[in-house]
């Protein structure tokens, strides 16, 4: 998620330092693991391939590297799997004593395109500043060079954009050291299928790729801590790596540095020190509940739980702002709720959902933190299915958002999630969903996340994996190492930002498989 | 110079430790100064100035760095006079918190072009790796970043070329450090004449930004210890700096690491360990002899006079091996000698000029060093300059060269220099010169410092002085703070490399005047 989202850089900020300092004590160990490339591929314009490309080894990396490079030469260098971390490399020179700096130029591709097509002729609406590459001047040969800034690619590009023609340039070594907060290891999957098997892999992959100081959305880009990402990535996390003390110090990010209102933020950025975006989101915000619900049922860890539940307790209330007198959120034009990457999706079915589904969630809390609220809470709740209730559209068997009774995947699902209606209903709201196809459909695997989740729910087991092959399967066809933030298998190039150079292909939201294929056990 | 020059590079090469080590001993402190710029300035595209553009201020840098920056926007900054060194700047942003890396470009410029004409268009024949340009891409806002790579430059071109649209780059902080190993004062220049004056300013100021771990050639371009450069160097360095031990330890840089048969190289490289080039000119290897003459001259360290003198004489005898029975230098058509810049120079003529004059030199040392030789040496030298006669055309009465005959003013001003004759002959050759004005004229700084030592040597003082008026005074109109690599008064975009953009603007070989003015109390 980027940019596109409104801001108020006039809010008054506040800053709690006892948070803060509990999340830098559970900064994490960062492990490092040295990879090297196996390849020199050559690329080659496919149209049956994704993006339009594919490619072709020429040699091994090893074998290949024994060259020299002239000016104009380029190599581009396949490591196999994607990674996150630090490009070192080493060169020396053939020829006469180098009489002239070497200008290499190094471009970084999770997907071959952005190794393939100029980034000079990026027009998309995000900041051409993400687009990985690097200029590098080398005055003095041989040596051995880090690259300064974190990378997240498989495939590295090498352009010898100017030597002296004295000279040629040799690379003695292209290491690249990966980083992960994640462990080494994680219990294995026990599913049968071959093919869920495979996407449990990438999954698994894909959320180790964002583990990093915090949970990164994807470590190429935003490399940031946002509080939807956080919650799915938590969910996987629960399954494979169990790293709950990343789970909780992100808590304490979002708990450290606040609206003075008491809404955390949906984003949080941690460097040079912390300091919450100035972008809410009413279902961002809500989530933050469901992530400590989630962390204390697994933990048990009751302290934490109700340290933080204050906050939680708050954002609950901040959204019931939002709703009128007979429990319905206030429907808006503005980007307050983010649900999907969607233009034409309106907000207010699914977010009534995300907010029953969230009490649901405050509620349990409740019971262990302030059981004496446990009533209240639960009124309130009956107030907003009742509100959610005025969305039904029983022509049509399904319900309706917005002044213009918009019908969408996102608001049935929704209202599923938030257990609306008893089993059957829920189950028929389903039917009837997939039944209609309605015209506003899902772009993002976050909102197919929240679609297979209701389906499972609905007990539609056998669809829920047909969905999750027909989706992640087909990434997974279509040769990717980490599932990507945006995918529609019709139309791979599509991307919100106006350039596929700049979608990010390593996404924490899109690594749900696996907790679906380990929890109900696909 | 650069790579125009032959190179072979199978040769064997013999490396002495004790010269080398006794060279690292000798390591200068390098001195720090900071800086920071004086004016934003915009260009304005002027065919009156020099290369076409002039500038004007803006408002003072300091209050031009109060505003904020967005993608797009670019600033220039004149630091008001040449330096050599490192940039650190820091920067902040106003708006939202950066959600997205800030891509900033650097363009150094020594001249107003180099910031006002894109590199993209360099198509010049040396590594456009020497055009002085950085991309840097930051990731936490605020910080302070220090390039890793030094810099030459006066002016400085910032541009934004990617932020997000929800914050804009502020530049808190732009400084440059500056470094030379020169002392920080030197003798006043006393010359009553103001233009003289100014001439040994900036000539000053050349040697000093040349001044560095070794006295480069050019601080932008090569960055490296040239014999040739050397020897001028050492000459100014005589009456300003005085910083003898420079001197010494580049001579050890040459002597330590040398071809098999005893050849010092044209130039040095240090870095990342001190290695010869295989660039091997006749010239420039006598030069040797000469300057630890002048150094040992200067400082009465006749240690050192013995400790080198075998190298400096075997430069003699190399050289020796390339004249005839009747001791006339071997013409040749390829790059041994260099002389000057200018392709269409027969070197014949002056090489036999440059051979004569290190030989009295030679003579000179030996004299301390090893007085027996003196007798030999001297009967090479009479041998020697009757070959010089055998190039004198007393038609013309001027020296010819090559089979050719050519007339040049190198072969003439080389002749003097090598104290062909008698004063009064010398004397008629330069008059002759200047009347007859050959066709073969003088490309560089370099050969314009023989001539103006050609001219004051044969007594020819007051135009000596209107000489280097006519053509530093040139440089001094045209608003330089150096002087420059090449210079031709008549065409200030001349460059031997297909780019006046990849010229040396501040270049030691220029820096003579200074001697001039001050050892002949001009």
């Amino acid at each position: 998620m980027s940019q596109a989202i409104q801001s108020n850089s006039h809010m008054t900020m506040m800053r709690e330092p006892v948070f803060l300092n509990k999340a830098a004590e559970l900064t994490p160990v960062i492990r490092r693991r040295k990879t090297c490339p196996l390849n020199a591929i050559r690329l080659c314009e496919d149209p049956q391939a994704v993006h339009g490309w594919s490619m072709e080894p020429i040699d091994t990396a090893d074998a290949y590297l024994q060259k020299s490079f002239s000016t104009g030469d380029s190599l581009i260098l396949d490591f196999g799997t994607h990674g996150v971390g630090w490009l070192t490399f080493a060169c020396d020179y053939t020829g006469s004593p180098p009489d002239a700096p070497a200008h290499l130029r190094f471009t970084f591709g999770e997907t071959l395109c952005e190794i393939a097509e100029p980034f000079s002729e990026y027009e998309g609406w995000l900041s051409s500043s993400w687009l990985q590459q690097h200029d590098e001047y080398i005055d003095v040969i041989p040596s051995t060079i880090q690259l300064s800034r974190r990378y997240c690619f498989r495939y590295l590009k090498i352009t010898v954009v100017s030597l002296s023609p004295k000279y040629q340039l040799r690379l003695t070594d292209v290491t690249f050291e990966t980083v992960s907060s994640a462990p080494e290891t994680h219990p294995a999957c026990d599913t049968r299928d071959a093919q869920l098997r495979r996407i449990d892999e990438i999954s698994v992959l894909t959320l180790r790729n964002c583990m990093q100081e915090v949970f990164e959305d994807g470590p190429k880009r935003d490399r940031r801590l946002w509080l939807g990402d956080l919650r799915l990535q938590a969910l996987v996390n629960n399954v494979t790596f169990k790293n709950h003390d990343l789970v909780r110090r992100c808590l304490y990010l979002f708990s450290g540095h606040r609206r003075e209102d008491g809404m955390v933020s949906a984003n949080i950025f941690t460097r040079p020190h912390v300091i919450a975006d100035d972008t809410f989101l009413f279902d961002y915000s809500l989530f933050y509940v469901d992530i400590l619900n989630d962390y204390v049922l697994e933990t048990q860890d009751v302290a934490t739980a109700k340290e933080l539940w204050p906050i939680a307790l708050r954002q609950i209330e901040l959204a019931l702002d939002r709703c009128d007198t007979d429990g319905l959120v206030t429907d808006s034009s503005d980007w307050w709720s983010f649900i999907d990457w969607h233009e034409k999706l309106n907000k207010q079915g699914p977010s009534q959902g995300v907010l029953i589904y969230c009490l649901h969630k405050a509620i349990q809390l409740a019971q262990i933190c302030q059981p004496e609220l446990c009533e209240r809470l639960s009124a309130t709740l009956s107030r907003l299915m009742a509100g959610a209730r005025r969305l039904w559209d029983p022509a049509r068997g399904l319900y309706v958002s917005g002044a213009e009774r918009q019908i969408s995947y996102a608001t049935q699902i929704w209202m599923v999630l938030a257990d609306i209606g008893d089993g059957a209903h829920q189950r028929t709201v389903m039917e009837n969903l997939l039944h209609s196809s309605p015209e506003i459909g899902m772009n993002t695997p976050y909102m197919r996340h929240h679609f297979i989740a209701a389906l499972l729910k609905t007990g539609m087991r056998e669809r829920a994996i047909e969905e999750i092959k027909k989706y992640w399967g087909k990434m997974v066809e279509y040769g990717v190492d980490t599932f990507w933030e945006l995918f529609d298998p019709e139309h791979p190039d599509f991307s919100p930002y106006g350039s596929k150079l700049i979608n990010s292909y390593c996404h924490a939201w899109s690594c749900t498989p696996s907790w679906f294929i380990r929890q109900y056990g696909l």
